[in-house]
């Protein structure tokens, strides 16, 4: 009877495992070589979890180490993508990427608290156990595929959607302005094609499609014609991004 | 004639490159494949060089990302090696390593001032300099190379050599004590053989030949009999540094 106990707990663990394997594949964009480092990364110290060593197992100790390395790997992005910016400036805009604020978001929209394993809610730490885990994962992939593995992962899920160098600068204030301005320049057609879009809701919306080049690049849907129009052109600057930023 | 003074200037400054390459490839232990990079990291801003671009030309922006990743790099050793350390004790580990003082001593150690191409004297620049050239050295490193050549070359030049666990905890007091210990729990034969060596010198001097599994291992030499003995033993603890910091 104890053996049979054992087994089904051992099987129910084992799919436990895979359903997290699964998901975490889907969020990584590869296969984790050793999920060890993983469970690690979304373990909280409250549930007082050692290793076979009899030390700690929890993310703090990859916080450390991923912190170290998404640090590095944006003082490079910055390095090459901004050759006229002094050291100071690059300190300032590595700070700003790598901001609590920042990290927290990062954290949230990849949905890692699903997997936090602790003695309470998660949700109960506050915002920062979003971006203590983040960088958890990073550390994680470090130590399960190396850095240039990390830097792709960092590459796709941080900069190539939030790093907005003329955003964290300052210096646009409109991104239809940008698109505009930047669709002059390079002499291609573009037209915001605005349109009622509020179905079943009480509150009244505008949806916006964006044609560049005569193709719908991006859509948007926001409470007024202004706001969808900006969200539009800001998802478009993104598409864009290495063209105009380079200009 | 003006060919001719061109002529010459342009063979002279290949003779020039020719021994920057030579000497940089000794102390990189390793040769440069672009040395563009290691011209940079050490030209200093008070000459007002620019790239072709007419980006500024000097080792400020290299400093910058060199000093990133020597932190990752000492980030992940300290993880590894550390099995037992929270994030806290990580931190001020780090912290203590990449110190201002500590990297100051590395650069001077390398003589890396020779290379720093200035409006004036680079001595005159203070401290300092020795540190910010070393951290644009790894830069360059890094660019040339990538990561994973800029970590081998941290084991080698910081980590090997200077990075001395114990000590930095405040943990080992006397060497002497510390190879003894080591030696017994390991049962290996030991003799710390001293003599006077004075020479010509109006000071006394006292030699030691320390003696481990009856081989000579260090040696060392100082004005008293202690002195020499601990100075021999720390030469040793760095030879046996691996075995010793497992136990």
């Amino acid at each position: 009877m104890r053996r049979f106990l054992k087994k089904i707990s051992k099987n129910s663990r084992s799919n436990e495992d895979g359903i997290f394997f699964e998901k975490i594949t889907n969020i990584l964009g590869f296969k984790p070589n050793n999920i060890y480092y993983y469970k690690k990364a979304f373990t909280h110290s409250s549930i007082n979890k050692v290793d076979d060593k009899g030390n700690p197992f929890n993310y703090e100790r990859l916080e450390f180490l991923g912190d170290s390395m998404l640090g590095s790997v944006i003082s490079a992005h910055l390095y090459n993508e901004v050759p006229t910016g002094d050291e100071g400036y690059l300190t300032k805009m590595r700070s700003k990427i790598v901001s609590r604020e920042h990290l927290n978001e990062l954290g949230r929209d990849l949905n890692l608290i699903q997997f936090v394993e602790s003695k309470v809610n998660p949700q109960h730490f506050g915002e920062n156990i979003h971006g203590n885990i983040f960088e958890a994962l990073i550390g994680a992939i470090y130590l399960d595929k190396g850095f240039k593995h990390c830097e792709s992962f960092i590459q796709k899920k941080v900069i190539k959607p939030y790093v907005d160098i003329p955003k964290l600068e300052g210096k646009v204030i409109s991104y239809k302005s940008l698109i505009i301005e930047w669709c002059q320049k390079e002499k291609k057609p573009f037209q915001f094609e605005t349109f009622e879009d509020t179905g079943n809701e009480e509150q009244k919306y505008f949806g916006v499609k964006l044609h560049i080049d005569n193709k719908i690049v991006t859509k948007a849907r926001a409470t007024s014609k202004k706001k969808a129009e900006e969200k539009a052109a800001q998802r478009a600057y993104f598409v864009f991004q290495d063209q105009i930023v380079k200009k």
